[in-house]
């Protein structure tokens, strides 16, 4: 890795005025305790001070930023609101960090259309602000939405609740403006959902960083639903709150979003923002909210209460008005935040099953976490099988993290087992590439690491992340070479 | 060209044996009269016998086929069913076709998790029958459907009538087995929607044939909808047609299909199928598919109902039951054929365009139909703004094809300086490749090829196809070697 060899003994003094020479004095930090804020993402336990941060405000300056770690072989990566949950902006030792913060801007608006175009540091919550009052939203709603970035979404092609209904963010970008890892500017995609040519806004999405930086996005919006309704429906047994989830969706019901929470995440949250709606003494609640034609959700409303019944829930209330829905919805929101009051430290799962293995899956974590000694409170969208096991553990106590991240670790190859992913919507950043070749053998791999070395052939574009580290990217790029291109004079 | 140079010098006979090896004698087809067949796929107005046809039953057979290949340097393109209308399956000298119509099984059934796993050859309505019983359907419907294979559809991100709300062949593809154009057998995707690493299949959907080939497809069915209606609205003119289209879509109703035909279409189905049902002496008509909850269809039909006439439909009639809605689509799905009723040739276009230039660019096809001298007949997705202007000639006229392809190419022109694509569903092909800087710069195009070099670095697979000649593939290799590779040893 010569790039990296030679970091440390770089003289950074000229490079950062080429930097301030592109994005201006204020645009560039450099002093060690501003850098504090960016030594990690969501993922706090690990940290690493980068080099430098970079602010643009354009794509031309992005641009410009980008050719100069090119030309001094700098290693850089992408960082958004920095709320990611993998490590996926996690810094590099002596790298660049390009932070979009600054491009907030919302560059065009064409609701006959259904568009909206942005910059990459506009927050999730502000494209539907934008648009609600023409009656129109932003369907992916990450939790972290009112301070997450679109730039962000599209790096980790992030998800939410209302994700099974209409999909995660790969589904709602039509088109993007982006900076490739030479610096050249490129558009792929556009305005429409049928475009000629390889699909390479697909590819882009969910790459996380690897292959560039999205500088312009343009996002489908959606007409906002006539009617919506919450419905809160509490069980004795996590089984049977499963099997209300496969009779819902085997009755070819789609409902917007469907979420489970667990007795432990249930007083978590009580605890914490009392919203009272939940009951203490129900092992599981599921949440689902429908959305459509009052009468479609009238309709779907009365069949969700019935099927929940015949699996044996306990009570069912419902919600139509926003101030309700939005009390419904509140425990659930800040389950994540209610972890951190059960525990010093905790530590988030991502992993997604088939809806069938629910039961299972969820005795299995069980039986890990008595094994292992952590409790592990359970919050995840039922509906796509997309589970979120919080490990609560305390960071203060030696070796407790390392013992967490093998019992986190423990629960991924079992999703991965019964036939699901190794990630939902966080993305696999530098905390769980580790764990790629659970799911992807040599081969699959290596057909990536092509597509990222066309793209990033220097391989200076967020090193070390995505994909497992004992297949270095050296390796990738001679077999590369080798292997792939030694045809190539005979075109 | 090297690889193509030699083509003609070479000694068949040892190939052919090599090939026979792998599937057998019946597997390979030689002759001269038995090779007619695969001259061309349904852009008829070009011809080009391949060398050989091989015809593989599995996985591992594809692979070897392509093997010999690579290790002859012979140019090789897959082949589903035939019916594809841009030309991508047209072979080219002395290349070898696989043709993938042996691989026909349905490998597994999953209807719990919605899912259905079959090889390439089955054809596109196979699938809805096997499931249709349990209650299940594949969306994608292109027209050809009963003779159209899963294999082409994948290949050319294939759309159809039922596309506007359940999108195309893209979002129903949630994993593929792929043979490289290296021979390699990879998994792409998987089972579940939420797959980590890019998104290889979404790259591979739409890419022609020129990545490789897909030997087994993962595909997502729905369940079907509780109710279904069809509305039949027709109008004096085209502008108030094209005013319901935007009335309906801003109401914020999608609806599952909205088709319009104009004056020398709705004439020509009646002529051959004689429906009954389109009334001869309007402008044009609208096919509404509405489906979803019985309450969800009514009310929305009360609505798309009212917002005709708002818009000056002179009658609208309505279809629930499986017979009269068949009959109201019998016309449509006849158009095509139809159209070979009114001249000898027909030569159809596939542009997409935003919904709100509907109006003006139906005027300008119908200046641009007089310019030429050639009638136009319209028959469109016009939800979705993918229009299939019909140019009737005969090819019989010398300069006739000729004129018609510069007529052809002035719509789709057309099409782009409004804002739309150059295909909705039927791809680009040997037919639309040189129009394709008319939509992307040269960065962009080059961005493509660098990703298509790495999984065909010989340019083998499909070559000649889906992108402009003047920028060889020869050019595209050496500039991604020089120009993107320099800093490969950096590491």
């Amino acid at each position: 890795m010569l790039a990296q060899k030679t970091q440390s003994e770089r003289n950074w003094k000229p490079i950062i005025k080429e930097f301030e020479k592109v994005v201006g004095k204020n645009g560039v930090v450099r002093r060690k305790e501003e850098l504090l804020t960016y030594e990690c993402d969501g993922l706090t336990s690990y940290r690493q001070r980068p080099a430098l941060v970079v602010l643009p405000r354009t794509t031309e300056q992005v641009s410009e930023a980008i050719k100069i770690c090119d030309r001094h072989n700098i290693p850089w990566l992408p960082r958004g609101a920095g709320t990611g949950l993998s490590g996926g902006a996690l810094p590099i030792e002596n790298c660049v960090l390009i932070v979009t913060a600054l491009m907030r801007k919302i560059l065009n608006v064409d609701l006959e259309n259904q568009r909206v175009v942005v910059q990459p540091g506009v927050i999730n919550n502000w494209v539907t602000q934008t648009v609600s009052g023409a009656g129109f939203y932003y369907a992916p709603d990450p939790s972290s939405q009112i301070i997450c970035s679109i730039g962000g979404n599209v790096a980790e092609n992030s998800g939410g609740v209302h994700c099974l209904k209409y999909g995660v963010t790969t589904n709602h970008v039509l088109g993007l403006k982006l900076v490739l890892p030479d610096g050249a500017i490129v558009d792929v995609g556009g305005e429409l959902t049928e475009m000629p040519g390889y699909d390479l806004t697909g590819l882009f999405v969910g790459s996380e960083g690897t292959l560039g930086i999205a500088t312009e996005i343009t996002l489908r919006i959606l007409k906002t639903p006539e009617a919506i309704c919450v419905l809160l429906a509490d069980f004795t047994s996590v089984e049977d709150a499963g099997a209300a989830v496969s009779a819902i969706t085997s009755a070819g019901i789609i409902p917007a979003g469907m979420e489970m929470m667990d007795n432990l995440s249930i007083n978590a949250v009580e605890d914490v923002v009392a919203t009272g709606c939940y009951p203490r003494d129900a092992t599981a609640i599921l949440l689902v909210e429908i959305d459509g034609l009052q009468v479609e959700v009238d309709k779907n409303k009365k069949r969700i209460s019935e099927l929940c019944k015949q699996n044996g829930a306990r009570n069912i209330t419902s919600a139509n008005d926003l101030e309700t829905r939005m009390k419904l919805w509140k425990g659930r929101k800040a389950a994540f935040a209610a972890a951190g009051h059960l525990s010093p430290d905790y530590y988030v799962q991502d992993g997604v099953i088939p809806r069938t293995q629910l039961p299972y899956v969820l005795k299995e974590i069980e039986r890990l976490s008595e094994k292992y000694g952590y409790r592990v409170a359970n919050v995840f969208h039922a509906g796509d099988g997309n589970l979120h096991p919080l490990v609560l553990y305390d960071n203060a106590i030696p070796g407790a993290l390392e013992q967490v991240e093998e019992l986190g670790g423990e629960i991924l190859k079992l999703c991965v087992k019964v036939g699901g992913s190794l990630t939902g919507e966080h993305g696999i950043g530098a905390d769980k590439k580790c764990y790629m070749s659970e799911m992807f053998n040599e081969i699959d791999l290596e057909t990536m690491q092509w597509v990222r070395s066309v793209f990033n052939p220097k391989g200076l574009a967020n090193p070390d992340k995505l994909f497992p580290t004992p297949r270095t990217c050296g390796e990738a790029a001679n077999a590369l070479q080798t292997q792939k291109f030694e045809g190539i004079e005979a075109f």
